[in-house]
């Protein structure tokens, strides 16, 4: 989702925070997402952001209407841009939605695609092993094309034609997972359409990010920052990635106040 | 590693954490799997507990000698009792362990092995997907056979005669990995050894629980039960297994110290 946005908003300066002393999220009770979503918001306001993304399919699906009454500022989700997509690209009114077992569970996607499209038939499936594979590195060998093959099959049966990548880490198996559907499905990746709306609201408030310079990336991390780097390299495509530890919730924005945000 | 203990000491009281909200700790630093040893030796020890064991290979790993340092009570990893017993079962001199990323990094079964057996080879693997799998239910399909194949390859060729299951999950895929690796290659199992360790202590202390009756198990978890409860029955054998939520860290310890030991 960052990468998407810093291309296509090259000249905003994004701060990113990366909770990975405690994902995944995918496993994870809603209340207790929605505490770690809270936490993380209040890190990121004391850095005066003037807008969220919450680059988190779980965590859309489960605290984003809390979040956002909870925090005065626009706060954008990945799951209304995929939802809206897929509403949009589906001729036979046949959905296929894969995420974590606490997005599928929360059946936040369905009730998103059947406000935008009242008719349409929602399959949905979690695929937790395919977060494991994206993130050993296995996107395209025959691990993934079998783990790919079993998830999918009942979806493909049902006769679907688009189907929702409805988890950050998806799109890094698109490959495996396009050729296991077949091609005449299309994929939404909620990334790109996420990057789109953002743009969209920064546009519609006026608060675009200008001066001809490009934007600073800042990268904070809640555990060390050593795998993050190794893994966000292959995620970013930035191979002189560097992010910094952070902590967040309890007394942790204190600890992390003397730094204020490059708005 | 709870299983074996129940069974080999019946009649002692058991309180069991699971940190469900920041698990699995294979992937993370270890100054932050240290951080949460310590908070969940702290909720425990307020439980007035008489002994503790880290049932956790990571956490064993990376942390259990600053937590022998840091707490007053006798304290058992399950790195060690794994050890011991690979050791005395080589023949060849040549070990395989496997592990989380966080263990294997460690180092930290390799140094127990040398020190009882200096002249041993250990072969050594971080079979992260393992976990996804055991907790997804495919202990014994397609999948899990492929993916054994693709880690224990390398240590097959090796030539070792013993193989270490160094992480709590992996001994609910004991048939495949037996299965990939052949039958002439013997299976460390840490929960079986561990528990006779604890037995062992107990007795050197003549700390048994005494009395006839049955002892009491009380299960305690940070995210909330249903997840746990799921799998755990599938873990435990215990079809009526039922979990209660706490808090660790912080100011936790306070909000939970209603609660007293059943010691």
């Amino acid at each position: 989702v960052l990468r998407e946005i810093a291309a296509t908003l090259p000249r905003e300066n994004i701060i990113y925070l990366g909770d990975t002393a405690r994902v995944p999220y995918g496993i994870r009770s809603p209340e207790t997402v929605t505490r770690y979503s809270f936490e993380n918001t209040r890190f990121l306001l004391a850095h005066e952001i003037k807008m969220l993304v919450i680059a988190c399919n779980t965590a859309s699906a489960v605290s984003l209407e809390a979040v956002k009454r909870q925090f005065p500022l626009p706060i954008v989700g990945v799951l209304e841009p995929g939802a809206r997509a897929a509403a949009a690209a589906t001729k036979t009114g046949k959905i296929g939605v894969i995420g974590t077992e606490a997005t599928i569970a929360s059946g936040a996607y369905e009730k998103a695609i059947r406000r935008l499209a009242p008719g349409a038939e929602v399959h949905s499936r979690a695929c937790p092993l395919f977060v494991s594979l994206a993130e050993e590195g296995w996107t395209d060998n025959d691990v993934a094309e079998l783990v790919a093959d079993k998830y999918l099959a009942p979806l493909r049966r049902a006769g679907i034609d688009t189907l929702v990548l409805g988890c950050t880490h998806y799109p890094l198996l698109k490959t495996v997972i396009g050729r296991s559907v077949g091609p005449e499905i299309r994929l939404i990746d909620s990334a790109t359409e996420t990057a789109r709306e953002v743009k969209g609201v920064l546009e519609g408030l006026g608060q675009q990010g200008d001066g001809g310079k490009e934007g600073l990336r800042r990268y904070c991390v809640t555990d060390a920052p050593e795998r993050f780097e190794k893994i966000g390299k292959r995620f970013l495509g930035d191979s002189r990635l560097c992010a910094e530890q952070v902590r967040v919730g309890g007394d942790a924005e204190v600890a992390n106040a003397e730094f204020r945000g490059f708005r």
